[in-house]
């Protein structure tokens, strides 16, 4: 058993263990990676990535830090994919590329990640099983089953992890949708089933755990889409969502339909999960619907509807191109009315109350409000969820800290004891069993910054160096001597970007080119000869000198070069 | 009359005329400065600054470009400010430096502006005014009343403005309080008295002219304290508010002093402006309430409360260098109650759920809902001030384009007809008389950026560097070369910031240096000598290759020298 690996804490649990092992989703937004491990055998539930904090400059995404499935190679037995959002299966290239194992997933969520891997050029190396609702997956000591559930997205899955030491229910990221647009509403009875053969512990997503009450039907949208198209008869109607909602983008073309409308659907990202959803039959588009962009000018404009992603006020998505008049093929004119199907992402407030500003100067009409419904269950579903299951342990996951603690209190609410509920931090190895439950160990867990092709490649310090560069910028001092004779020749060259506006900061390049000159002079005059020093007296001297002049500390970079080389 | 200087356009507006002309605030939220002019008299509202956008790298505040009112200088007759907030006094310092005229105010205004006065060593330089309210001061044609309103600041103005053409009058930030904390409510009775008389112009706060109903009081934050302090008598409480909100930092001295806990205030700018208050009477602090950080050991924690700045999340604020357990003084512990007085003003709400998480990491309990009340008129308040005022024209101010769109709205139920409500652009030169109104001209206008010491030296050029230097660093190639021989010595050297870790990156730059070498000694072997050419030829070359091997796009930048110089 694994626990001799660890040791050193006191043994606690007794008989057949489980671990549960979050390699990432605990300290960040996104970056969802969970270890199930049993003996020999490790399955792992999704592949995230993360997108970059503000503090991450330049970065394009992150991933998770696999090394603890790395030395455990050998073990791990397949990746189990809850559905098909980037913070579950962003980083799957760039794992499957260090670590390939076979993936299992619904339809529509394999769709996507096909979609990925080909971009990848992974698709042919990669093994990969479609599972339905209901089917059971076994590896090793582990069976999985796949269980219905309802989510922003077509075809989420929760799963029921099976091994010798009981069973674990691992929501996704769900909600309660009686009446949801495709398919069945979540398999509450299986739920219930499962709860009563006993459940060792729940996984539960907590991003709405703060908010009190039910989350509405996704099917509530649909109404107000067609109120909307009521009262709009008259003008263009925009609507922007998330890429890949594949039932919001269904219900505004049922609305399209109802009123003879034409749709476009605008956004790279939208027309690819659109493609795929309509190829697996997940989206329902009536015949004469669609037209291309270029076709809009053939009809008039309140027989159009534009779907288009830039819900979030991202700035090369469609949405944002269009509010500052950068789409090529779409112009907002006087009178169009714009329906944000969306709730900003927490931390994009602000890009996209600018976007919103935009479409208002250009005189459209902005309808923000009561058009949208989260995907994630709301304090009331998850108590539904817990009494369903009712688990001896409780582990919050999905959300940040905030709402993991928002998720204890409920737990406890439902008459659980503080101590089986258990907030981890990713990295925590989280040791179950029937004899008790305790975290026993800490992997070895972090980030991995994706800049362009570089994986890896970006860390602090080149962290440092950016935010220093952009806040202040650099200076670049270039200086040709004569090491032998101990002079300087000509004058020293200067160059700066990000520092000031070179050609009306003469004087002060003046001043700079003077001191270095001088610097260097004296400095060899007291036969110091090492670039290293001549460079470190460049530093600091010019640093204090634009410091006192400018009250900037940008970075300062010096070339010295040697004419005798 | 000025309309003569303007010409070209039709003229519309009859007899004498005034000119509104916002030099700032519309495009951006803060910057707040209105000039108004009749004939020869130019008097102006407000000298506020913004915070720099997330495009602004490196910008420490941004303040309005007066150079229209430098063009007239010899006409400015003064500055009237409403209030003490940065977005309507914080460009005061460098606007007296280029333009100096008597400043106007209120009581505690104006101690906050002389402080900052004082800070630029201005203080002696500028001739202020304290107003009291109901005061008129008469400068050349205009004739400029302070009203009484209420703000989430002491002592905050509406101004009546008086000129031949008629009365204009400007709320301010304000809202309605029939309850106010300190001093009176907002004298409703004179704007009913000067609508009687008949207003020419309504400029009125719109900030949260999308909230439908009426602001709560002030004193309802008080009475939740109260409860708060009545349910959490076993642990410290922390309470974080803007600094500037006296009222608010009463209330919580007021409950304090009922439950028997002494006080401790952290955090510069709040320590400043409540040294102000006090000093000029608008806060009343109970003998032995308020203690020194120094000496919150001798105190159980029970019976202390700390007030502090950093309810924005405001990186370098006292409650985030708490909350990341960077605060010398002040270490966040296991059962502290943190109260977060305030709503994240739009595109904080990242950083203040961060503050959030990492206090909940710490073990506080973090109270953050309805425990503000806002400092703006809502929907129902704002048609109040309509109803009492009654202008002919309204010139919706103070908000987002989003707000001011939304002011309009409500302009037009309470039956104003939408020709009479000018939404304008800062620059706008808004004429009114009894004629009629119109928009005649445009006057130049403009952000300026401030960074350290230099006040409009960072423009767009800087800007763009130091983002593109934010994403993909700075790549500097040094070559010492012979023009003369035709050849490179040695080899070149490459230095780099943010680009790469430069020591895992070996390869790269060792391909780098040869692709330098081969190409400088290819174009001289070609007759090309220019540094320009030899540096365009290195800047396309060597940008490709980066291109392609790591798929960035550093700046690069060459400094190649000539042995015999």
């Amino acid at each position: 058993m694994s626990r001799k690996k660890h040791g050193g804490d006191k043994e606690v649990v007794q008989g057949p263990t489980l671990q549960i092992i979050p390699l990432g989703g605990l300290e960040q937004i996104g970056m969802n990676i969970t270890a199930f491990r049993f003996g020999e055998s490790i399955i792992v539930v999704d592949l995230g990535m993360a997108f970059p904090t503000d503090d991450m400059l330049g970065v394009d995404l992150v991933i998770p830090d696999i090394s603890w499935l790395l030395e455990n190679k050998e073990h791990v037995l397949g990746y189990f994919i809850t559905h098909g959002h980037e913070d579950h299966i962003g980083a799957i290239p760039y794992i499957i590329n260090q670590l390939n194992a076979p993936i299992y997933a619904t339809r529509l969520t394999m769709g996507i990640i096909e979609h990925k891997l080909e971009e990848h050029n992974l698709l042919d190396d990669t093994e990969r099983h479609v599972v339905s609702f209901g089917d059971h997956v076994k590896q090793g000591d582990f069976d999985i089953e796949f269980i219905r559930t309802n989510h922003s997205i077509v075809d989420a899955a929760a799963l029921a992890i099976t091994s010798p030491a009981g069973t674990v229910v691992h929501t996704g990221d769900f909600k309660v949708d009686y009446t949801p647009v495709y398919g069945d509403p979540i398999d509450l009875q299986r739920f219930a089933e499962i709860g009563k053969n006993g459940v060792l512990a729940l996984l539960c997503d907590s991003t709405n755990a703060e908010r009190p009450g039910f989350t509405a039907s996704e099917k509530t949208v649909g109404r107000t889409f067609d109120q909307l198209f009521q009262e709009h008869t008259d003008t263009r109607i925009i609507v922007s969502t998330f890429a890949s909602n594949v039932d919001r983008v269904q219900q505004v073309i049922n609305s399209a339909s109802k009123f003879g409308r034409k749709v476009v659907i605008e956004g790279r990202s939208m027309v690819n999960i659109m493609e795929i959803a309509q190829q697996l039959g997940c989206i329902h588009i009536p015949d004469n619907t669609i037209i291309d962009v270029e076709q809009l000018k053939n009809y008039p404009e309140r027989k159009t509807v534009i779907i288009t992603t830039g819900s979030q006020g991202e700035n090369m998505a469609a949405l944002s191109r269009m509010a500052t008049g950068q789409h090529k093929k779409i112009t907002i004119t006087q009178g169009d009315t714009v329906i944000l199907s969306s709730h900003p992402i927490p931390g994009n407030e602000k890009a996209v109350t600018n976007v919103i500003n935009d479409l208002l100067l250009k005189g459209a009409d902005v309808i923000s409000q009561d058009v949208h419904v989260s995907g994630h269950a709301c304090e009331s579903d998850i108590k539904l969820i817990y009494t369903l299951v009712q688990p001896k342990y409780s582990v919050p996951v999905h959300g940040e800290y905030k709402h993991l603690i928002a998720q204890k209190k409920i737990a406890m609410e439902l008459g659980m004891s503080e101590k089986d509920i258990f907030v981890l931090h990713s990295g925590d190895v989280l040791e179950l069993g029937n004899g008790g439950a305790v975290v026993k160990d800490k992997v070895n867990v972090g980030a991995i910054l994706v800049d362009g092709k570089g994986v890896g490649d970006v860390g602090n310090a080149v962290l440092r160096d950016r935010q220093h560069l952009s806040e202040d910028g650099i200076v670049i001092v270039a200086a040709l001597i004569d090491k032998e004779g101990g002079h300087i020749i000509g004058m020293p060259d200067i160059q700066s970007r990000g520092f000031v506006y070179m050609r009306e900061a003469d004087e002060l390049i003046e001043d700079c080119i003077d001191l270095v000159a001088e610097e260097l002079t004296v400095a060899m005059e007291k036969g110091i000869r090492e670039n290293g020093r001549l460079k470190g007296i460049i530093r600091d001297e010019l640093g204090n000198f634009l410091w006192r002049r400018t009250e900037r500390r940008p970075i300062i970079l010096s070339v010295i070069m040697d004419v005798n080389t």
